[in-house]
């Protein structure tokens, strides 16, 4: 037992597995939630739009998520106030080159965040309009979305798709996009305070209405890469 | 741009990154959470507790579920029903041989399988009481039991705990233990209704009572494996 062990770091040090990461980056985008995309400029499936990802580079990155940090900014431009790890895909049949594993994250931004980074090489697409993605990209895309539903019903995750500030009415659109589904706006508002996540921008109204203008609100800092949760969903009549 | 990302995989294959699978199996003892522990038999940490864990066989695993599979049945002797992905754990400082990652998997059985399973080296660990675990383990265990915790309030996962017939009293008392409060009993009735997960067992009464012996129940089939989820917590009032 010992020998066997002892031999074992070896011989898988010599059919070494091909280890990644994957970001499923998130945005809001007339209503519906976009992934953003980008053209593989490799094989396998050169020229095949795919997530944003790469090798875990050991020599330079602390962990997998300092791995999907640097990628996601390598490849878009952007630095996500939120990312957090959706799951590990691995296997023998993902990928041709072999044995692989990709860690997963997602992140959510407003996307005038992804206009501002310029990176015209960045595609976004309707996350019902995906089509012939490689590898397992499209399982990796519908679970960060069912990730982002489920938790989007508990919790101040819809927060990091609006920009700096908003009002309760366009925070609330940005639920229900979510969602799938009408909210009632006097129980959206309650469980809102609950999470008491939003603080008043002082003096701050929403512009060009000329009746009745809405406050504006920002996220609280220090929500600004942690979620506030309710144990009631958003979307729950009581 | 080109060039580069050619070189990468050469590269990376040269520094190959460990790739194991740990899994955090769990009990419940005298209404506590315990998890499945094995003493390493090499090194490092030679001798300490550790979560029953291996390396990913690329040639035999088809992906790194199938490797917790097979891990945990050849150091616990145990299949379990339930096996999820709980997170993956990476980087430079977790392992003193260098750059790895590990993804691990939940599991949940009633103590008496792993009694049946027959393994004097597997030592059943309170969850309160863990000390000195080695890598990272700590934070793998709390991280599995908070999950464990989050998902118990909204869906059957505790009746994994459960033997294969329990009565209702044994079964609030099981989610009890998980969500460490006292559950309105009512409450819970109707939520376990909704769950849609049990059926009686005909003819079978809890052994032993003299006074109104309490019908006994088991999982309907279709949920051997996979979870029933309710919008509703079930330690909620309403």
């Amino acid at each position: 037992m010992i020998l066997r062990s002892a031999t074992r770091p070896v011989a898988h040090a010599m059919s070494p597995i091909i280890c990644t990461v994957d970001i499923v980056l998130l945005t809001l985008q007339r209503g519906m939630l976009h992934v953003a995309l980008l053209k593989r400029d490799h094989a396998p499936f050169a020229g095949v739009l795919a997530l944003p990802g790469g090798y875990v580079h050991a020599a330079e990155d602390a962990d997998a998520r300092d791995a999907a940090e640097r990628t996601l900014r390598e490849k878009t431009g952007i630095v996500s106030p939120y990312l957090e790890q959706l799951a590990t895909f691995s296997g023998l049949a993902r990928d041709p080159r072999g044995w692989s594993l990709s860690v997963t994250y997602y992140a959510l931004v407003p996307d005038d965040v992804i206009a501002a980074a310029n990176r015209p090489e960045v595609v976004l697409v309707a996350i019902d309009k995906l089509r012939g993605l490689p590898f397992d990209h499209q399982q990796i895309i519908a679970t960060a979305v069912q990730r982002v539903r489920d938790k989007s019903a508990y919790s101040s995750l819809p927060v990091y798709l609006c920009g700096k500030c908003f009002t309760l009415p366009q925070l609330q659109s940005v639920y229900e996009a979510i969602l799938g589904e009408p909210i009632n706006k006097v129980s959206f508002r309650r469980k809102i305070d609950e999470l008491d996540i939003l603080e008043p921008i002082e003096g701050a109204l929403e512009a060009g209405k000329a009746h009745r203008p809405a406050q504006m609100y920002r996220l609280k800092p220090r929500y600004g890469q942690h979620l506030s949760l309710t144990n009631r969903a958003l979307n729950a009549r009581s």
